[in-house]
């Protein structure tokens, strides 16, 4: 019989909370201990999303119940933030003491530099020995470190944004392999997003007659938090300071992520060339496909799955490689990628309820 | 009593076609002559458009009609061509010759060097002589060139395409004033377009539940004839040689147009110079809209008018500036630019038929 | 030189309320002598429709500003409110007795009997004389009394409702005509509207996310209040009590709305028949189209202009007629008939500033 | 081990064919034998869908394929038929005679009087003997005649239409239970399908520009072929002659179906009498979620589910009931419908592949 593990989450109610609840309630090996909801608290997690009738009638309890926080690690496992960002390192430290992993959606265990993140958030920390040990869970870069860490202590992984994880799964077999053929000062990552990445809150500009039939940047020119995220991650990967442009737009569709990622060369490569780079590195990765050329990927190819799909162009005219990846921001670029990264955390197969 | 044009539109029935049928329906000094269409000949244009009932009754004329080929200037004062390329480039010479002005919307006479038209296109041309006369219709730009010849001679106007007039909107103020200050190969185009951009063809990749719910680039790295377009005009105004890469991307929407334009400069800058630049090349530019800092243009505003809302973003510690710029890609980006165009033919006021 | 007549609109922000704004901004007879909007006091109208920029740069004002209900005759001849229910009967007995005209486009003003009013909206009236004199401004079948009115007092005009309006177009030729023949419990009315109907207020249930790829129905079973209104009107223009049944229901665009309306004879007739009778009812109706067989209307046709486009279907076999009536419902359905209202107020041409 | 059966796919690449085929490679015991598609024989599935890469690569077959038409019992055990109308009929009792199962989700086994198909859908039938032992595959009302059938007996099976599916499902407990209690000619259905159901054809009028932000009625009063599908079910299970009006009308969205069904009541009842009859009906389909009083089916809770979701609603003033029911048109409408039968078939449980 499969082994059972307990989780719970708060903030189910959100969209990527949602999705994450849906997941996990169709895992088997996964049992919902509760499902946390500041504003429905009270309510059935069906009562709000009505395609889960008969499927997850859980009652959603109040984040701030201190049954949730009192909980002990023989009643759950593992606890995911589907918080927004600021809430999840008050609550982290003291699970994490008592064995309970932790797995945050929002922006708090994705830095080591914590003044960077509250530069950025705005949140003053208390946590740093926890967060010292936090790992930045883009699985196909960080699977080992996951792994190993994973058998001998209690995990905070900090689950990457859409954004930089389509951003990441598109540049960085690149930046690892050949930073010192690529200009560190040249990379543009010009993403466009459904709305759902916007979240589920009650705002004038989020509404279907002000969305719908328009396209739109915002927070251009180094002013999103993806853009140091991203630094941070490709920096370390390459081994080099990079510094990047990151330019997030609205686009009028309910789901789904896609990248446009330009990179400067400063030594001569080929699309064949670099078209074999990542063939080799995504080799055994899953949920990564690799198009073939002239096929450009389409968003809804990756909606309501854990892939992402990604093509390789080059301009030998100009050495600049443009490489687009699209995945399902509340999948892959968020509910999926949280759940794969527990299926690590509890030693499972990593595709166990991504199928 | 106003002084009354006769115009006439090859390629009526077309998204292009029937916005411009549709704002010459409504011109105080405009008389349609004909609507010729080769798909609905025979037909009444209100029939294949139904909200023009009433208003644009008349019967579409077949293209390739003896009577329309063989009007006389007494009968015609000017004729559109919304075609498809390569058909325009037949029939302007005839019309030339017997004064009859031409304002083309397909590519055919965007480009002074043939050669490049023929690779791109893949027609070969015969018509040196009426391609050498031709005037690109980028207005903002050159206004003072059309206006003189308009005095002198029979016009043959290239209207641009919808993603190249974006671009230069976007970009030609540095180009035309700042060249020595920026590096000449690192501009990116990264273009977001409505789908009526595709036009009004059975395809099964242009159907609504293929385009729905998804965004997808398309021809990127040098693939896409609007990248010649804009290296041939940047490298004019610019008095370089400008290369560039251009990424054109479908949007779930019916109309609009954003193109996201980066470029590198190689002196010192900032977001207030670059902002005073554009404020005085486009004071006098009723049809362009300069938005205050951290207002982004959406493409919805731009729909059904021939309005250009552009914003300029720089990052100081790339050196790098981002400029936005958004438009109706059937409008400014494509009809309502041509009756910008007639109305300087006529030496009418510029934005007659277009408030 | 044309005369200029001043009016303000009272909640110009709304989607309702922008479009009238829109609409009066380039009418050739109108001043606007103020906006006003509860939410946005002090900003500029195209701070927050930036469609407007350069055109209505107008601040908006406080809609409970002493200035506003001082204003006197001279100062202004006419007030729309564009205000939620429930605002407009508090304000218009004062303007009316400075005599200064008012047109309602909430539900204030559309029903002679006040209990029901207070019934279906709430609010309790003070205003029964002023009431009294106010005219339904469905113009198409009470122009004349409207006409007749505003030649000898000041005028309380009562905008029907989007739903309402498109109902009363599909059905009143045959209440009119052929009481006599129908089934007086018969009709049912099956709405189907865009998401601008709803309003422009931060609401979880009109997010994007939430409306987009969702079809659903609301309010069903007489629940709905223009259920009421439409049972008034037809029970009034028919000499016959009456009843119906009215379904609701939102589809995912922003702009438009069809009703699909059944009525049952119970003496026979034919589609031919009826379509006569249509034909000659709006012979002289400029904003009614009326379609030949088998073309059934478009909500996109509509958009954007003060058009109705309506089909007749009739199945002998039930003796069942089947009327679709698609209209824009912000302009039609509101901003557009109020606009036809105040032109046939000040005597002016009925479709100035609608073409 | 789980018994594996053998299934083949005619039309595997329309919508309805590749939702199919996406739920069969996912079910645990099924083996895909071919995949047959006329236009895109020779090709990879997933090429033509790149969502199913790395999970359906098979390649598609021709349809006329001696190869597939001379398959032996031991080689495949049931055909899916998911063609344009006309096509099964002529291979289904071939198949039949060599003991293979048929599924045809076309509309060849919907009807047992053939004149009514041939009027309709304009095949003249050789194959009565084999359309006499067709059952209409409805399974929450045919449940029992499919399960006995399979015992003994190759099937054929009439895969319902999408709009009867909803409209069978909406108001089939009332013509079971009450049909003394209405006018048998009273029952209105007016549909509303996403753009998915028109299926998969290049053709302008289901381009995204002609489809997005508009809402239209299509082949009304008596001319939609779901009209006779309708009467021919209902009048079955009600044991009278049932005449009834169905309205279709496309929505602009991809997937979805949401039917407001009206029938007429000729004795007195309540909303609550007819909920209990809906609950004591419905209480052992796990498809089937009834709502509670005040929340009205969104079409996107059903969206890749098999989930029925309806609502009743009852105006005593007029004796009339409002019956809405929201499915997936691909799914409970078309494939997972299919699924379900073959499940009956096959003597697995009903759900399996399905949740």
């Amino acid at each position: 019989m499969a082994k059972i593990y307990k989780v719970g989450i708060l903030g189910s109610t959100g969209y990527t909370g949602a999705t994450l609840t849906g997941l996990l309630a169709k895992h088997p090996n996964i049992e919902i201990v509760f499902l946390a909801s500041q504003q429905y608290a009270g309510q059935k997690f069906s009562t709000i999303y009505s395609e889960y009738r008969g499927l997850v009638d859980i009652e959603c309890s109040n984040i701030d119940d201190e049954a949730i926080l009192n909980l002990n690690k023989d009643e759950i496992d593992l606890v995911f933030f589907a918080t927004p960002n600021g809430i999840a390192h008050k609550h982290v430290p003291g699970l994490i003491a008592k064995s309970i992993h932790c797995i945050d959606l929002s922006a708090d265990y994705r830095f080591k530099d914590l003044d960077l993140y509250t530069k950025w958030y705005g949140f003053k920390r208390q946590d740093q020995a926890t967060n010292a040990q936090a790992i930045y869970g883009l699985v196909e870069y960080n699977r080992e470190a996951i792994k190993k860490a994973a058998k001998s202590q209690t995990m905070i992984i900090g689950n990457p944004g859409c954004y930089t994880t389509s951003s990441i799964l598109a540049l960085a077999p690149i930046l690892e392999a050949m930073a010192d053929s690529i200009d560190t000062k040249s990379i543009i990552v010009d993403g466009k997003s459904a709305i759902s990445g916007a979240g589920r809150k009650a705002a004038t500009n989020l509404l279907f007659s002000e969305i719908n039939e328009s396209c739109s940047p915002y927070k251009l020119a180094n002013q999103h938090r993806h853009g140091p995220e991203l630094e941070t991650f490709f920096s370390e990967i390459s081994g080099k300071e990079i510094q990047l442009s990151f330019s997030p737009h609205l686009v009028p569709m309910s789901v789904g992520l896609l990248t446009t990622c330009y990179i400067q060369f400063t030594k001569e490569t080929t699309e064949a060339d670099l078209r074999k780079l990542y063939e080799t590195r995504y080799a055994a990765e899953q949920f990564i496909k690799l198009l073939e050329p002239e096929l450009y990927p389409q968003t809804k190819w990756a909606v309501g799955t854990n892939q992402a799909f990604i093509q390789i162009n080059y301009d030998p005219r100009l050495k600049r490689a443009t490489i687009t990846c699209a995945i399902d921001n509340l999948m892959k670029g968020a509910a999926g990628q949280a759940l794969q990264n527990m299926n690590l955390v509890f030693g499972l197969k990593e595709n166990i309820g991504l199928n």
